[in-house]
């Protein structure tokens, strides 16, 4: 495999998302988790500022209890409506008592005289928004190409079998992308969370982790991304093999261990420099028990501390993630960072908010990260010169799950195991 | 009335003040607030740094009284005179004691041998300051041109009949201006206030201002700027009026209500992105009352709450204003943020540093704000290409009012009421 | 003495040390500062962030004791080396377990496979570390004109008689450098504290200091930079002689007063914001006393107080150095400002972080600055033109001491006192 550089243009490609850059077109023919429905409660809740693929906006909820994300600004004089009054069905400028629906139409403008058509003229701008596992989705792109509603396993699955919280991340989407896809970093990094962390421990597959610190990585397209595999040796000439999801842009899964729950995360950019890091555990047959939903409320696993009152990590780059150099030397925590979640963030964060891919050494664990930028450099350029829909976008693509198993030596994964990465509503899950 | 949008380089004439900018020559033709006295309240008291016009300064009142501003740093090396000593009659710099009068005349380096003229050579920038009605008022412009002394009616306000506070407002002036204008938005924005506001409620005025939520704008050129006639029906065939008064550039009087005083303010450039918004009220023919005072110290009307210490207001942009979603839903507060002056500078901050008026949709009730602007232009390009001196600045055209009042609708305000906008020092304000 | 202003590029070329700029070339051809001793007590202690001359690096010192400092990235993907672990001689990154040496060869990749050179080709940059005098010294320039090491006397004075502290300073290194031979304003800003700090008391020199407030410069280079003479009118016809130190580029030495020690600093660019302020003080012929080192430790004389954890002085910037009107007013303090130290930063920080030099007025007192930025330039164009190596970095040139004495008025000072202005171990200064 090529250990190729970045050129200063391939990385100002693949991670500008703002309006008008191609990796922004290309994230705007997906669905993309917004909020939490926690954020939008109720019917007339306090509206929500709203910022995505570096686009100001405000959502809210109406009093007929119908979703709506619009224009942050106020299209008269430009304030912000987040300031405004959400009621009878349409949220109302604080200043003139400007008035707009769900949709961003304009429906009132109180000085105006009776016969008056400003008000028909005026809309703001708006995209669709969607309710379903717990999240709430957008999708800012053309309406003519909007894609199906996302069938994504953890979206389908009933509450009681998921968890999902969000984070910032002060770095660019993509680095923290190729944090979510190195499954070389494991035994390292989280190393010691692997039999401490409740949600991580206990597996047999740990031990293979353990095992062999020379993982072997083999990577295959899927119809919607990646399956990236890695093996390590395992006893009775076997391979231990995990393997993890990536689908266009910015989804990926993590192998289960034994009887925990699988993961995943959204990286859903903020803006070039932000990303909303979304994080979520479900389990495909059977319900989390209390023990697991509490781990994941006190930020084990992959979840975090919050600041009270915020998605902002209690551990973050102002506070040097209350690194602990005791903790680091007695050998409790590899990087001296409490949390798997934390771990990855701060070293992702640590490369400044956009890594300068031109500065790089890779090597051959570190093709999941290559392909996957070929990949991506692929389909922005087959969207923005032939207007080709990127892949992963459709509901069968989106069915697919990760899995950790032993094979012979000999066999393909991808064809010994082809049926574990087919995701079907309760079928358990294949791990070790 | 034409909607007209302005462009990039408009918008870019309009807010910009610094020195060699037209707007900024424009303002450099008046005399504006600098400091409340108390800031400068006895000889030898410490100096001020005080930034306008994107000019850094310093202020100071020497032994014997008198006030100087000048240049913030030692013409030396550059070190701000603000660590200097104020004492005998100038500001000594801490370094090496080189000594500056309120003219800031070079008046001693005392390493310099006796015959040396180095001293004489020297001479720090400084501008003209005036005490008048409990403000230091600054004079930036062309000795040449200065005006006569400010003569606006409060300015001249025995004491007993004033009461003046500034607040910074991080926004251009011009957004600050146009809120101070906009007569249209106080029946939303401040429409929970005016029955509940100790300095507002109470007045007969305030129903009419319910009553009819599509007020008639009539903008009238005055001489020193504008009269803003907006009028609401009114019973037995009248109209409710209320005139406010924009003299350029920055100085606006709201109209009354019953027997509250008359408020106003001056929204001074700091730089581009912030300005002193200047706010007094004054009642022309009696004493402010012991529980009016109280009120607005208390940062009621048109006053604020301070971070202690400063003139920076308690609720501000960092902390979302103490924005109370909670009084908003019960219908306390319209936009849920606590007092007059807040809501508005909520707003207009909320709209960024400097607004975007490439992209608004103005209304008729916008028309105050539209012919300001185009006044604004035209007297910043007579001064430009004619040296033509702007309006607003000779205390004939200073001596104006703002008025409230009932007249029957045939009648146009300028004329059947050209008495009421006139200022004669005790003459009672005529209000509804 | 001529009286120049400097243009912007000249300004640029004296206070720009970044990669690949003249003056960063010069100050790469020198040992500098870069941590205290106590920053890396012991073998796998905490690895340090440390950025000089606008690099970022990491210093650590491995499990056998040796001092190391590295690039601060990993080469492998960009990962802040400061979350590693510091563990059997190297440091190991924290993401995938690379691991580097003090001299930032790579040492193991363990996901490599056996026969992988990855390794072998992996070279962090890194620098030659030293200790001596309580102080690691860093070279940053081409291997193959490294000077010898350091021969200031206060690094070779043994522990019991020197006192060594940093602090940061918010200014680039210029105007601290500039601040630190500026030998006039002492008895300005720092007069009041002549007579009552412990470590300048006590002295007749102070008397002198007061006596005559127009000293006169006379600047003579010296082999490493220059000698900057003093004087002032004492009785008998004699002069009161200071000789102020200064060696290229950042090293200053300033008379002693007295029986007290030796007081100097280093002045270590971080970037061109910023600059480490190293302060020693030493004593050429005896122990410091307990009280001495209190005092020091205390923040007296040239040392600080410090927000705890931290080099970052207590009083700075962001509290305006808890500046005390009344003390001022008093005339306990000239500037308001406590301490020595801290009387110049805030001073040197009130220019801007960059001092506009295109806007100075200097005087016949400002001698030893002109001469140093002469010197400054023509060493850097020498070594850019011709690659003449710079002087000041040979030993010899820095066996040197300031001085304090009396001379009758016909003597020159660099003949009559030429022996007191030369380093001897043990020998007792010259001071009055």
């Amino acid at each position: 495999m090529e250990i190729s550089l970045l050129k200063k243009e391939q990385n100002d490609f693949l991670t500008q998302t703002g309006p008008g850059t191609p990796m922004g077109d290309l994230f705007r023919r997906y669905w993309h988790p917004a909020l939490l429905v926690e954020e939008l409660p109720e019917p007339d809740c306090p509206p929500v500022r709203l910022e995505l693929l570096s686009e100001k906006m405000l959502a809210f909820r109406d009093s007929s209890g119908r979703l709506g994300v619009i224009d942050e600004f106020c299209a008269h004089r430009g304030v912000s409506l987040w300031f405004g009054r959400n009621e009878e069905n349409g949220i109302r400028c604080p200043y003139h008592g400007w008035k707009y629906d769900v949709n961003g139409n304009c429906v009132e403008i109180p000085s105006e005289p009776e016969e008056s058509k400003l008000c028909d003229r005026i809309k703001l701008k708006s995209y669709p928004l969607v309710e379903r596992g717990g999240v709430i989705w957008i999708y800012m792109g053309p309406p003519e190409h909007q894609p199906e509603l996302p069938e994504y396993e953890f979206a389908l699955a009933p509450p009681e079998r998921r968890f999902i919280s969000k984070r910032l991340q002060e770095t660019n989407w993509l680095q923290a992308l190729e944090g979510g896809i190195d499954s070389s970093h494991v035994t390292w990094l989280h190393g010691k969370n692997l039999n401490s962390d409740p949600l991580f421990q206990g597996s047999k597959g740990n031990q293979y982790n353990f095992g062999d610190l020379k993982p072997v990585f083999e990577v295959v397209e899927s119809a919607g991304g990646l399956n990236i595999g890695v093996r390590r040796n395992a006893e009775d000439n076997q391979y231990y093999w995990r393997i993890t999801q990536w689908l266009l842009p910015a989804y990926t899964i993590i192998p289960p261990r034994g009887d925990h729950p699988i993961h995943g995360h959204f990286w859903v950019p903020i803006n070039d420099h932000q990303n909303w890091a979304w994080s979520f555990d479900y389990h495909p047959n059977r319900d989390l028990t209390d023990k697991e939903v509490q781990a994941m409320s006190e930020g084990k696993g992959i979840h975090v501390r919050y600041i009270p009152g915020t998605y902002i990590p209690l551990q973050n780059k102002s506070n040097d993630y209350l690194m602990d150099r005791a903790a680091q030397k007695a050998g409790i925590s590899f990087s001296g960072i409490d949390g798997i979640a934390m771990q990855d963030a701060s070293l992702q964060e640590s490369m400044g908010s956009i890594q300068d891919r031109t500065k790089e050494n890779l090597t051959s664990t570190d093709n999941g990260i290559l392909m996957a930028r070929r990949r991506l450099m692929n389909a922005g350029k087959a969207l923005l010169e032939k207007g080709q829909m990127p892949p992963g976008s459709s509901p069968e693509s989106q069915r697919v799950r990760s899995a950790a198993f032993l094979l012979p030596r000999d066999q393909k994964f991808q064809e010994a195991a082809a049926d574990a990465l087919i995701a079907v509503p309760g079928k358990p899950h294949v791990t070790v």
